[in-house]
């Protein structure tokens, strides 16, 4: 068992700093460095969206040519640095040169990351005058740091877990920011994750494929995907625990999924408007990626979401959605029960042999007025599964996202 | 140019009748029968979905062994019979066997419709009553009919057109219901479309999957699909115009696509807390199932439909929308532009080069205010095109979609 802690106290080899800036127009933290005292073997997960803002294109080849020498990590909120053109690119090009500069490493060891409004052009000087005076603050407050990453969060998402190996123990933490709107931004989610065990760039890049693929992958809130969508894992070997066969890294890759997951959820618990946190759990089908696909298709349609805002065991729209998830599942052979609470039991069996059971509505109205609710559907065909994790789609989900642009 | 009414006067050989069979608590019309004198060649499109209602699967059945003798259409409101198992499929064809013989015609040659509540049986003794009731009174008031197949459209929804051919003149009319909601039911479409050409099942079949292509199959309301969307199409030859040539079956085709256009996009414009009329023009895509993948990633965003409701123009979303869509555009070769208006010219050009122009934002909110608004996106990269008409989401989508059962 993984004790998550959703604070960090520190991690070995590893400063942070976050300053206001002046970006945020309420004078609030609004970037942060988060920075190693020795080279990092490094490794990012970067969104899939064909249209990829500046900072995006420029930590995928920096990471392809130098995955053994990163020292720094600058994040700046209220501009995303998406859809700037060639300016952009340059601009984040001078953000990581000036990063450098104050922390005294090369160009090519600092990544940067951005999240904000598409489409306006990075405030330089600005973002240049911050990094200075956050590299003068350098310490261990993970706190204001994830503070400062925030654009419409409501609260700053830490996670972190220390491990025990026969060299010693070790940290992984991380700090995330989720489904928040700067209008005309999306969501965008950033997750910045460090660990002072020793790896290779190989081995960290496979970890963390492995652990998104369970955790950030699994997260639906409205199923839009930002140009900025970015997850960095950094890892600075001073605790001296090397991760140096199978089994190491099989436990180092099960905490890394552990760690990434409390992010994950917290960016969902987090998300806009959300009133319920919805765990889905699907079994039974032709294999795990049509189980996640099917799991898609309910966790995006807004027909089941608002039923979940409503407080209504909507099993028809639950039902409807698996039929047009493109999986071949066989109606008859679907089950569906609902349960109170996150990753709980199944409970209330609502649905079989195609038709509704004889349930008590009374009692899947008590389960559905729950601020956490588990979904299990199984598919009854195979030995697929997977979980996924969202939320329902309410008034002032709406109310943020058709603001005006200010 | 073809003219399309809105109403239907009356079709040679066809008679409708609607009653109000105690389905809806209110009192309302909630029953209709569509009837021909002579025998249809009839054909049919129905969801994809996986989970079929029970309507669905006997009609598809039907159509297969008796698509040349089709004499009526049995539809009911308030019990959408899905998710009903044996008995379901055994209570539709007791309605269809009740029409049947209240019309003096063979069982087989009967199609049924049903939209309402999922999971719940048919009211079979009710409809019963409902259907010798409506046989008795066989007549010419389409817009009845169209408002007895109403959920929670607020408006009926008819389209109609006369052709001149070389034998005579002939006529197309149809009606149809949109995304209307009774709780737990999702957003059935159910289209019914009737002409007094004389057609074989086969030219009738392919007229209508190529009219539903363009038409019924290009409107996104929410990106839900219900378990018992249909169109049909009964061609009973009464006005004695055989289409007999490629020609007279390319002028039937065009006309019938108009009449299905206008129900179609009579039912976004009724969708539910609908306050805008989007029309999406994609070109310049790699072929015409890209345009529309593209065009359907930007109708489903709820990123970009919140931004619509807002009258924010919000290009980022669009663009985002875009770059997810799975098609492989290159964000440097779009271009994209608003217009006031439905299907309008190309107006406002917000963003080309990867990056938004210089446009003004006071024109561009003027155009984002409007009813309708065209949206103009050229992938610039090839020669596929597709338009969509889709809509904005609202407070009201959440707050009817939201409402517990009642």
């Amino acid at each position: 068992m993984i004790e998550i802690k959703p604070f960090i106290e520190s991690v070995a080899g590893f400063r942070v700093a976050s300053v206001a800036a002046g970006l945020k127009e309420n004078g609030a933290l609004d970037l942060a460095l988060v920075v190693s005292d020795r080279p990092c073997a490094a490794a990012g997960v970067f969104t899939t969206n064909r249209v990829k803002a500046a900072p995006v294109l420029l930590d995928a080849e920096r990471l392809a040519r130098n995955p053994n020498g990163i020292r720094a990590v600058a994040i700046n909120t209220r501009c995303a640095n998406a859809c700037t053109g060639e300016r952009g690119l340059a601009d984040a090009h001078a953000m990581a040169r000036h990063t450098a500069r104050a922390l005294h490493v090369q160009d090519e060891d600092v990544l940067v990351l951005s999240t904000g409004v598409i489409g306006t052009h990075l405030p330089v000087d600005k973002i240049a005058a911050g990094i200075d005076r956050a590299a003068e603050e350098l310490g261990h407050d993970w706190d204001a740091a994830a503070r400062a990453i925030m654009t419409t969060d409501t609260r700053p998402k830490l996670a972190s877990t220390c491990l025990s190996a026969s060299l010693g123990s070790y940290t992984i933490a991380g700090i995330a920011k989720g489904a928040g709107m700067i209008a005309p931004n999306m969501a965008t989610m950033l997750a910045v994750i460090v660990t002072d065990a020793a790896l290779t760039p190989g081995q960290a890049q496979h970890a963390l494929v492995c652990a998104c693929e369970e955790t950030f992958n699994r997260i639906i809130v409205d199923g839009d995907m930002s140009t900025n969508d970015t997850v960095l894992l950094l890892a600075n070997g001073a605790s001296r625990v090397v991760i140096d066969d199978a089994e190491a890294e099989r436990c180092f890759i099960e905490a890394l999924t552990a760690v990434a997951r409390q992010l994950a959820q917290s960016i969902v618990r987090d998300g806009e408007g959300v009133t319920k946190f919805i765990t889905l759990k699907i079994g039974g089908a032709p294999d795990a990626a049509a189980a996640r696909q099917i799991g898609s298709a309910i966790a995006t349609s807004p027909l089941v979401k608002t039923a979940f805002y409503g407080g209504d065991a909507n099993w028809g729209r639950i039902i409807a959605a698996v039929g047009r998830s493109g999986v071949p599942v066989d109606p008859a052979a679907l089950r569906l029960w609902i349960a109170q609470g996150e990753d709980a039991l199944a409970e209330l069996l609502l649905f079989e042999h195609g038709m509704p059971t004889n349930y008590s509505e009374a009692a899947a109205t008590a389960i559905m007025a729950a601020p956490s609710i588990t979904v299990h559907l199984d598919c009854g065909i195979g030995d697929g599964s997977a979980t996924l994790w969202t939320c329902d789609l309410s008034h002032d989900y709406v109310s943020i996202n058709g603001h005006y642009r200010s």
